[in-house]
């Protein structure tokens, strides 16, 4: 067919599995608990008939919760269908220029399919051996920066200082800071946002608000680069968010007592986890996130990652250069890391034999 | 600020207005009706702790209830957030050469900000005096052909004759069918599909099933087609369409009797103001859609717009060459128009004055 010489061909981004049915899910990252409570009461009461029309092209419900939480102008926030959609559209964006952008070798594995999707071209910068990024490779002319803090699938956080250094030799391109999982006790880059204005934060409801189904992400930043991201958007999709999703995410910004509570309990069911993994012969970097990327001394990532598949317990794992003897394994309940445990422990006594 | 020289600069599309409170909107061609009543039940019933998890990647539930709606594979249908995102994806899978694509120069004024967004340069082809396409305008050598049919915002419709002449012309490219307003008493080129491997047909729930603000968009095509616009939309966003919209979706195209009523309603509603517009003084070509393009013989376009405004009546109206004295008012109740004939009557005898 002729017209196959005229499709853009990519390798896409390769999504965790989504298995249904029993199963304990510890591969994608999720919240172990259901939206804040004050989610459910609004959906049961929602006026449906408000779906026959548009919703609001600039999502201020959810643009005004976000900014009133983080004590940000409505004007520098960005609102988008995951923080997925809001790193493609800032790649888009920003990174407009024929120099590479940067960003680690090991990090979020769509960095590099979005900068193929836009023809961006970009640098992954190898972390140091412990998965810690060299703040002075980031120092060379460049395009742009893509820093994802804590680092994901290494859980490993960068304090503020390193931060502060790459926006310092950065001055003249966009660096992004994408803060996933910066609610599980890491500290966030939002407070350098009155210093440089070429600083882009971006989270996400996946995570800490347990709400990936809902597809939320967002961005904040000086009001003129998110004009420039609006921008954008608008010209792509004028409508993103669906009217039920920005009356129920600015719902669960405002429960903040359940979302603080929330993260405490993953924290202290992953501080738990530590030990625990420890005590079976796994080693990892302190991880600052709700998932710990852990390797073990004697048996193979690739057996272990099988065995608990076939045990329906699902962790992640990939088979690339520098970490393919590592499992990622989100913070489940305490119930979930314990039958965790439990099994590791047979799989890990099988696998040394 | 040095890094807003690699910014993508763009000109936006700018949507409808979107004004609250109670006013009489037929300026964004939503649904006067509700969605279905299952919708409804669906979410008073919709467990909200499924929001924690990510969505189906694939849309599976909504992608299989439109296959088979419309009796094709699950694999010849893709979904999106509206038809916008649709499009855009499209836009950027498809057109990907150096050759100009095709578009009416009167047409959803969008298709030329995806062009300027993704760098895809373009040719708008004049329709004739009645806003009619000339098919034979097609057969120039090009990078790929949208046509909206029925064409917005003129409501015109072309037959599938002509459809079928600018698909034959174009074998080599991919071409686009966009029909948002199909379902108000036009023809869709889905029955084409089966000889065409270069058509791509788009529709959207936003008009016909009353459900704007959901987002919900999709795609039907070979499989082939479908295939290499799921491979960009994996490497954009790997879950687009929120798990409540994935269901709700669903149970929308379910009710197939529903829909067919609450198109009819509109159908008969359109053919009444028809009549009524005519004996204002009103002027248009026949519409298919749930809207209507008219001029009138004595009043500026821009008066009425304003006037009716003014009374909290919004229409829509575009201050551009060759449409600057048309209106787009789009079919409401029969309430709702009865409401615009009488302060149009008002309007238009004080214009004449």
């Amino acid at each position: 067919m002729n017209w196959e010489s005229n499709v853009r061909k990519v390798v896409p981004y390769v999504p965790g599995e989504q298995p249904s049915g029993k199963v304990i899910k510890l591969n994608t990252n999720e919240n172990p608990y259901p939206p804040a409570p004050g989610v459910e009461a609004l959906l049961k009461n929602y006026d449906v008939s408000v779906l026959r029309k548009y919703p609001q092209p600039d999502c201020r419900t959810l643009v005004e919760a976000l900014a009133a939480k983080y004590n940000v102008k409505p004007s520098q926030v960005f609102v988008g269908v995951g923080s997925d959609d809001v790193l493609a559209m800032a790649f888009l964006t920003f990174f407009n220029s024929d120099k590479s952008i940067l960003f680690p070798d090991i990090t979020y594995s769509f960095y590099d399919v979005w900068a193929s999707l836009f023809k961006i071209p970009y640098k992954q910068i190898p972390l140091d051996d412990d998965f810690k990024i060299v703040t002075s490779d980031y120092k060379a002319e460049n395009g742009g920066v893509v820093i994802a803090n804590p680092n994901a699938p290494t859980g490993v956080f960068m304090g503020l200082d390193g931060i502060r250094e790459i926006l310092d030799a950065n001055r003249d391109v966009v660096c992004i800071v994408d803060e996933a999982y910066v609610d599980f006790g890491a500290e966030s880059a939002l407070s350098l946002l009155p210093e440089y204005d070429n600083l882009l934060v971006i989270q996400t409801f996946s995570k800490s608000r347990s709400m990936a189904g809902l597809r939320i992400g967002y961005a904040i930043g000086s009001e003129t680069m998110i004009k420039y991201l609006n921008d954008v958007k608008y010209s792509f999709n004028s409508y993103t968010m669906t009217a039920l999703t920005l009356e129920l995410g600015a719902e669960a910004v405002r429960d903040d007592e359940y979302f603080k509570a929330t993260c405490e309990k993953i924290i202290k069911t992953r501080e738990n986890l530590k030990v625990q993994l420890r005590e079976l012969g796994f080693d990892f970097q302190d991880s600052k996130t709700n998932f710990i990327f852990a390797k073990h001394k004697s048996v193979s990532a690739e057996y272990i990652f099988t065995e608990l598949k076939k045990r329906n317990i699902y962790v992640r794992y990939w088979n690339k250069p520098r970490i393919s003897e590592y499992l990622r394994i989100t913070v489940g309940t305490d119930e979930e890391c314990d039958t965790l445990v439990v099994n590791l422990k047979e799989i890990i006594a099988q696998g040394e034999k």
